[in-house]
Order: C-alpha cells, then structure tokens, then sequence
C-alpha cells in the first residue's frame, strides 16, 4: 500500500534506480481512451537525466513500453503496466555507498527501517523511481485534458535566490519548455542557469520552488475533510524526491493580511460565481471554487555534492565521504514534470470521486 | 473514504457543526490500553470554542463520551466510538447565511459539488468536525507516549508578524500551556495576545503559524516513496481548516543554502548515529532518522469578519454579507490541539505499519 | 479497517452487544437523497429481536437515530451516522460467561487474539453488530430502488431437512414477509416454524439457507479480477454472523453438469443479450449481465443451546456450560434482512465504482 | 483497486491473456527473505497449461522474472515486481471471438462494462491472470513457512460425482502432486483422471471441488466483523475464475445437525485449549482458533466446448458459435496451485494485520 496512491486512479510504483528497471500500474483508468507510448515519452523525456547540461549526466534513453491495458490503441479500462528498463548500472561507482552513509541521503534510515538495503543506489527514494509517477501522470494529464477541460502545468519559480514572477492564469507551457531551467521568464531564466551552471563547477548545489497550476478546473472536485484537494497535493507534493514544503494560494506569505484583506469576495462575472482576488488558491474548505489552482513546492538542493563531508559508516565509525561520478547540481528542471504528473494524478482521481458520488 | 484518515489506526469522523452532534470511530487501536474520558477531555477542552478571551465565544461543553470499544476502562481492539453533543445550535443567527455564500467560506463550493448544503454553519468544513480528531487524537498520543517513548507537542509560533523563537528541542508542554495564545515565549506572548485583542476590537482577524513537534521517534518508522512521513504529515495539516502551507526541517528558507551548507553530516553520539545539524526535520529518504521532527502550519486569518463584504447570493446575484454573532480573531490558540492530535494519529499509524511489515 | 465495509459507498460498524450502543458511519452517500429514520426503522423491526415467537426474545427496540449528514429530509453527501442504543443489558445473565468459553462461540479466540474481552455478550461478532449494517443496507437498498430500479430480496429457502422451491424472478417481498420464518412458500414455512418450535422446546437450534436475489441489475456492474460481484458477495456474506457457505446460480449443485450442459446460451430477447437459462447466476466473468441474480447463504445452527455441554474455562481447566437465559432456536428469519442489506451494500458501491470509471 | 487484493501484504496484478505478458507487484513484503525465482517457478509450473494430458495444451513455459524487490537473493521491503512474457499469441485462433460473444464467458459483459474489448482470448478474466496470483502466492507460502509455521495445501475433492474421501489434517503435498489430477487418494484420482480424459475426447468439460487446508495457524488471525478469516477466504475463492460456491467447516453440510450436535465442544489437550470435533473449520467468530482450516471450493464445468452451441454476435443478432482449438477438459488441476496462492495471501495478510495491532 505504501507504494501505491489514489483511490479510484490508483497507480502502484515499483522498481529501484539499480535492479531489472522502473514502472507503474495504474489501476482504474476509464475505458477507450487513445493512449500509446507516444503519449507518455515526452514528460519521461523531460524527466530523464542527462537532457541539457544543468542536470545529472547519467545516461538512460528511458524508454517506456506499455505491456498491457490497452488494445488496437485505446485503453481497456484494465490495468496498464508501463515499464522502463535500467541502462546505466555501474555498480562500482557505488562502491563506497556499500559502506558509507551519504550525508542527507536514505541510505541509514533505509537501514534502520528494513535492516537491508540495496547500496547501488537510492533504493526506491531515488528519483528514478519517479519515472512511474511521471508516466502515469501522462496518462492523467490525457484524461483531464480530453475529458474534463483541465490544462496542468508547473514551471521554476526560484533557483536559491532568483525568483521569477509569472502569472498562473497566463503562463504557456511553450514559455515553459523554451529554456533548459524550464523557468517561463526567459531573462530570470538565463541568470537561474548561469547560478546552476557555477554550481556544477563548484561541484555543490542549489534548490528552489517549482510552482504548479492547474486552469479550468470545474467547481467541486474535493472532498471537505481529510481528502480536500490541498490536502492531497500536499501529500503529492512532499512524497517527491527532496522536497520540504508546499504552501498554496496566498499561503505562508499571507500571513501578514488580515481577514477583511484576505478575503476572496464574490461577485457573478459571465453568469458564473466569481472571486475578485485568488488568495484561496482555487480551493475553498478542500473543494475547487472554478478558479485558477496554483502553488508552489520548495525543493532542497540536492545533498550529493563533490565535495568531502563528515558521515559514518555501516559498522557506526566516523570518516568521511566525497561525492563522486556524475552530479546533479539542481533538481528542479525535472521536478517541473513531477509536479505536472503528481497534480494531474491527484485532480483525475477527485474527478472519478465527483462522478462517482455526486454526479 | 473522504471521512477516514489513516491505514491501520484509521478514524473517521461524522457531524456537522450544526446538527444531533459530532464523534469519531477509531478502528485498529491495540487492545488491553487503559482509557477513559478522562484521557481525551484535556485535549477536547484546548480545542474548545469560549475557552479565553481571545477566542470564539461560542458555548459549549464539548463533554466527550465512549459508546464502545472498552470494557473495565481499557480497550477492547475493536471500534472506539466517541461523541459529543452539540448544544449551542442557535439557527436563527445563521439565517442570512441561508441565502448568502460567505466570502473565502465554503459555502459556494458546497453547493457546487452537492447540489445542497446545510446553511446552519459551516458544515464539515466547520472547526467543529475537528472534535473527533482531537479526540482521536489523544488516544494516539497516549499510545506514543506509553508504547513508544513519543511526546508530540504544538505551539504557536507566529502571529502575523509577531515571530517567537523556540527550540524544538527543549520546549515543554507546560511553557506552551502558560498562556492562553500558547506560545511558549512569554513576552512574544502578550505581544501576540494584544495583537489578536486589538483585531477581536476592530472585528478583524489574522493568522500564522503553527510549529509540530515530535520528540523520541526511533528511526525508521515511514515510507520510501508516496507514504512519506512527511508526504502524510503535510497531507495531514493541509486537512485542517484554514492552513494554507506546510513545511519540514528547514523548509522553504533552507532554499537559500547550497548542498554543502544544507546536509545534515553524520556523527556517532552516544552510540547512535545522529546528524549534527537537524534541516532534514528527523525525516530522510520519508523515513525517521531518529533526531527531532519538526515542522510549520500556515494558517490564513479567519474568514469571518464583521464587516460588510461583497458576495453574491444563491439566486446567483450580487450583494454584500456582514459577518455577525459570535467572532473568532484567531484560530491559533485552537488549532494547536488540532496539530498535535494530526501528528500524533500519522505518527501511530506508521508505528504500526513498521511493526506489521519489518518487525 | 476491519471495520469498513467498502470502497465508494463504505460503511464503519461500531459497538458492543453490551456498552452504549451500537451504531454506523455511511461514508460516501449520494447527496439530496430523501432520507428519514423511517426509511431504516422496518428493516431494524425485520432483524429484531422479540419479533416473533420462534426468535430469541430479547427485548430491545432498537429504535435508531440518525446524528449527521441529512438536512431537512435529505442526504447532504456527507457521513451519514446512525445508532441505537443498548437497552436490555442483564450483566448479570452472563456471569457464567466471565470464566468460561461458550462451544462454537468466539469467546476463546477473542481472548486469543485481543488478549481482553467484555464478557458480557457476543461483542463484536454478536448479531446485534450487525444493526449498523441492516441500517447502512437500508439507504442502499433505497439508492438502488430509486435510482437504478434495482430491487433486492432475501428469503429462508431452508431449514434443517425442510426446503422450499422458490423462483428468484418471481417471489414478491410481501410473500416473505407473510409469516414469521420468511419463506415465501407458505405450506412449507409452516413445517419450518413447527420444527423450530420443537427446538425451542427442547432448548436446541437448527440452520439452513437463505437465498438472496437481485433484479433489475444491469449488465456492467462488478470487476473481472479480485472484486467480482460474486467475490463481493461472498465476502459479504461470510461476515455474517453463523455464516458458513456460499454459492451463487449453478453453485454447488452445478458440479454435476458437463460444460455443454451448464453453458448459459445467449439469444437476442426484446432488444437485448439474454441468456436462455441463468446457471451463471446473473454474473459472468465477475460482471453483471442482467439476469437476475440469486445465491444460497448457509447459516450453522445457533450455537447457544439450553443443555449441559463440555468446554473450557478462563484458568484452562475443563468444566461444562449451559445454555441460560434467551434462547434463539433460529437465526434464518432475522438473517434475511442481514442478506438483503449486505447484498445491497455490495451493489450500490459497484454502481458507484461502475459511474467513476466507465460512464 | 480493482485488481489489488489485501491490506498489508498487498498485491496488484496486471496483464490480459493476450498481450505484453501478466505480471504482479507484491507491496508489504517482509524485508530480508531469502528470494530468488526458484522460489516461485514451481507454482507456476503447477498452474501452466500442457503439464499434463488433462489440461489445456497451450504451450506456455511462464518462466518468471523478479524485476525488483530483492537485492543479493533477499527481499529489501520494496515492492517486488515479477513477470511472466506472453509467447504462444495465435491471434487468428481468435477471430471468430472477434464478433461473437462466448456463451457463458465474459465477452458480452466485457462489452457492457468496457464498450471496448480485447477479443484475443479472455482478457482479465483469463486463467492466465492467475500467474500474477500464483507468483505472490509462492511467496506469501513461504513467509507462511519460515515465520509462521503455517502449511497451506490443496488438492482436488471432487470432479463431478466423483468423490475422494481426504483427512485434511493428515494428507501431504506428496500425495497431492503423485498424480496429475491432484488428488491424493490414488484410486480414486484414476477414476477422475478417466473422466476427464473422456471429456476431451467427447469436446465437453467437468467441473468439481478443491479443497483447501491451512495447518498449524495460530489462534488469533482475522477479524471479528468484516474481515472474518473466512470472508476474506470466501472473497479470494470466489474471485478465482470459473469457481460458483466456497464452504468452510461443516459448510452447507452442516445444516442438517442441530445446535447441540454440530458444536465444537472445547477440551484441554496438551496443555492447549482445543476442540473435540472441527465443524468450525478452524475458524470462530472469524478469528482462528488453532485447528485445522479447511475449505471447499466449487468450479463450474469449463465454458468451452467443442460443440456448436447457440449464441449472439457483436451485432446483436443470434448465430451459433463452436469451441476450436486448445481445449481443456477441467480446470481443477491447475485450479489447485490457484487456491493454495489465494489462501496463503489471506494468511499473511492477516498475519501481519496481527502482529501491528495486537503484539
């Protein structure tokens, strides 16, 4: 259960960045929905490692097979088990992994957790096992944008101190797609790569925000208790890789208003009920209101670093490890696809709950 | 579905603010655990509406009763299911809001996702519901404290712009409990009571935020991938009403640092093996690490306030709503049972799923 | 979870056979669904105690409450919580019972497994356990009715030798209801209730079977692989208090038959796919096909009967117990309302899950 | 979570008959476990087709491949992906299933739920889903085994008149796989073997009865309510293809004894609280009692034949259609490996639902 997630769109992870390959169920899917691997490719591609010189050069083509759930082209409304095989296995890259616990890396609370794990590699914290969730996520992003009118998108809002500003209700996903940072602001764009690219040759690394959107949702997806639609993008959010926060609409900064100033007010605008500002979020007491849904994912900067740090070992002794092989000096140009396709997961799944229960 | 959290100590909660009353049905509880009313009241009495001067004036007892589940005063293993009445129904004061949808409230998305809704309050979306949390949450604080060594504590860090500075480390419960805005620093304290006082006068409101604690936590209890610790814990905060944003560890300020600057570096202590710096907030890879979690709630200031706002009514036309009656200037004080009982339950839950799977 | 019954329309049993009361939370209930206490009182009066002379005559009214989830009459879409309280506890009736294991009851697995048990009844696994469920079926059997004309029925089609024969088309619920042991047929339903008349008399008990029909069901509803409807009903009879087997159309009988046989031909019948005979049982591949579906629950003799037998005592030592007090000589007539609300929960959640994904 | 089955040992298979292959992820797997495919390959030797002379000729080596999960030949914790390739697609052996709907199959209902099918064989509702079953089973027998102490065995009963007469507390896997009908009385087997044998040659199909034991279970496992051992056993034998009914203990048969004469009295037997006679089957009040388990299962005759029989086409218009090609005469023998996989997933599940609530 702890690697599956949703209810009714429920898709099931499996795989470890080292070992026969990654892949997904999705259990759920509605009938007679066109879907090929074509459909799935380009987010792995906007995945995948080694797709512009900002992120980890790790080499994998990651190409995606469905091996069932679909015929002639269309979906079943049976499973679909999609797979991507390993490439790049060097274990002896890893060799000191076996030994050492990285600095803010799972390797000891994996330990601790299951008294085993398999050192070539993060194991299933990894960001390869995200492959599955991005694929998965692809096919979401299809449903809601066929059958319900809903456009998902995520961009970087801010790499360490540079931040962008970008409008929700208007970003393009071409603005996004038209630099390696995925940055829609194109001159933000060029210093957050500059940043990152000092990074890398300084062998550390940076973090940021991703934000993520979501236009055209109807009023009425979410549930008003512990399934409220914040509430599962906040799971969503914070199960990806290195990520420490999510806050959504006026979030942490709107704090410093008070009630009369944070009030969304209603007014009727082309026959539909309206509100004049968005500080909800699009989300009002777990369930979409009709506007824009936008928030924002802070993610660490990555802990592999190039550097010597102090750390232990698997027989608890105090030395040192030094990061080594390939590099990652930002995330966040591939968190962008993770927030897409956890968002979309989330909002296809309270989509099926709202037929199912009120429709 | 929507109304059950948790997998193996999984509650689920039933009542509107207005209506025969509110309970909750707690389902896995281990057996032969000694519990009574007297257990669950204290938090109940936290949580309360009329408790101080600073909070919502709203009347009621809120006196929890068991209906099942012990026996000789300890449990049984089987359903504990708890309630309280609710008293202080007074519909006549609702009656505006049987044709009005308050601004930043649910009542539009109500009627948007049900086609129907009960206009004497807030609904479930109502800090009433929150009744069979706290209540299910202090069942699950007494099993961490007796079975498992835990102390799960909350306070109130931020009011608007007022900021305390406390150690997650060292806080106690009876600091947090000296006052009645609950913020463990004195002086911080009063600024933040005359603030709230002064917003009570100007029928206004503010937010801020919530710190959660969990002190004692043995490595490795979570999940690798979607049922993170922290991905349950965010899921769990942003379920409460009015929280806008969560965040773990360093969260989003630890954005500013790089790699090197971020990892929490590994040293023996004691025998353990414990991190010398704590940005991870106790969790690493989703799995505890064994040092303190901690983590912040945003919440955004009360939607009620008393003052004539734009809205527009169930007829779909344009016009204004005053807030009346009873007025709530900040949820805070409230809502720091609410984290601590939120905490409590996700942290028994994966107890459990450590003790099901790798024990 | 265990006690969850569910997926989309998921229901939580709560309560003792001794303590406050028992009760039910209806999670995820269709909204503006016209909905009163009389709606559920008939079936509560149907699986009663005290009803009739041939059923234990313990006096309760079981009269039930509705505490959430409808306003004016009608469901909101939120948990529906239902109760009634315990009235007629004679602690002292069970004294015997605090140190003894009762043959065929689950007194010892109980203590086995939970290490504590209220000796003062069948706990959980009392029939009176099943009031929530009859309760929840209630508003199942409504939804179905009402808005998917399916009607749900159940009937004693056995007792001990005595058999009836009955048509699953045909049979009318006021032919069930008109005589006390809920055979339709009404010469055999008075050997029935002479033969357990006779038990009573000789303080024994017998069983049989009751055969649960629903028609109307169109074809679609169910899953090919673990939750095929025929899955969903076995479960769900099996949950049942004294249940011990289950088959469905051909069942146990349908053994004898080659497969040339027992094939089920298809033929066009007033516009639609029919089969000429229904050895299915109304569901092929774990899918409805429209045929009217029936299935045979069988239900062991009471296990409380008034005679010396050999056991167990709490110190492990052997001894022997009588029966006393209430004598229930058979289960058969308050079980059919147990089938009809059990076979209706299991329709109206593959209705939903039917909506989410296909429609 | 249609095609998941359990709570913590939780397993999703994937895969139609036709098409990339099946496969299965089994989540909750205790870590540590020594695994390797020879663990796993035997079982599924058992259930493929052309072992035999009695069985369906397809020619499929099913040779199983672990893809993730393990590490060095033990399991991690991690969810464990296993496949098996589809090789003999003879897709032309399927046309005529392209527009005609199999009488008693799943095709029609396929239509009526889907709109879509993949007429290449029978989908989800195939035999061959079963792989992903048997694959988990192999390992939930094992943790059975080395943890637990627990044996589950299967073996046929009956095929149609024929009846073998077995002690389920006695019989051994060795009889059971000395010959190929999978009936452990010899004498008997032949008679059975000859009436399949005879149903080959005349195209027809017997059906019959698998029995199933579990052995050395402790006292203690299940639930009181819902997930009663035997519903939950119930649900997993109804949900295997082409069974129509499931008893336990005394089970239907039981019906013609009273109360008095079908109890289980209880005795102290070697310092243990057992009973004298087994009518329980194991199992009381849901909960095992530390006897014996044993269950019966009934299989209808298989639905292909290789006669012409009456049906309807895509068109809805009433042809005939005539089984061609592989035919299998009874699927009891296969059926075997099925009951034993699905029996020892309830076990485990219900094992480790155990240990996180109750120790």
């Amino acid at each position: 259960m702890a690697n599956s997630f949703g209810q009714l769109f429920r898709i099931t992870t499996w795989g470890e960045s080292h070992g026969g390959g990654v892949g997904v169920v999705v259990d759920g899917c509605p009938p007679r929905l066109e879907l090929t691997e074509a459909d799935i490719q380009p987010d792995l591609d906007r995945r995948r490692p080694g797709q512009s010189k900002i992120v980890t050069p790790r080499k994998e083509s990651d190409a995606v097979q469905i091996l069932s759930g679909t015929f002639e082209g269309k979906t079943l409304g049976t499973p679909i088990s999609m797979w991507v095989r390993n490439e790049d296995m060097r274990p002896e890259a890893y060799s000191e992994m076996a030994s050492k616990f990285r600095p803010s890396h799972a390797d000891y609370t994996y330990i601790a957790k299951y008294g085993i794990r398999n050192w070539q590699g993060g194991g299933r914290t990894s960001a390869r096992e995200t492959i599955g969730r991005v694929a998965a996520g692809a096919i979401a992003k299809k449903i809601l944008r066929l059958r319900f009118g809903v456009e998902v998108l995520a961009y970087v809002k801010q790499v360490q101190k540079i931040t962008a500003e970008v409008d929700p209700e208007k970003v393009k996903a071409s603005q996004i797609e038209s630099n390696i940072v995925r940055c829609p602001e194109s001159q933000t764009a060029e210093k957050m790569i500059r940043l990152i690219e000092k990074m890398r040759r300084e062998g550390d690394s940076v973090g940021g925000i991703v934000e993520g959107v979501a236009r055209g949702v109807p009023p009425g997806w979410g549930e008003p208790v512990f399934d409220r639609l914040e509430a599962d993008l906040a799971k969503a959010m914070l199960s990806l890789p290195a990520s420490k926060g999510f806050d959504i609409g006026s979030g942490f900064g709107g704090i410093t208003l008070t009630g009369r100033e944070h009030n969304d007010l209603f007014r009727m605008k082309g026959g539909k009920v309206r509100t004049v500002t968005n500080r909800s979020g699009g989300i009002q007491g777990g369930i979409s209101n009709g506007e824009t849904i936008y928030f924002r994912v802070a993610f660490k900067p990555v802990a592999t670093v190039m550097h010597e740090q102090e750390t232990v070992d698997v027989h608890l002794k105090n030395t040192t490890l030094k990061g080594r092989g390939r590099h990652d000096p930002c995330v966040l140009p591939r968190a962008v696809p993770m927030v897409e396709a956890m968002t979309a997961l989330v909002l296809v799944d309270h989509a099926l709950r709202q037929k199912a229960q009120c429709e």
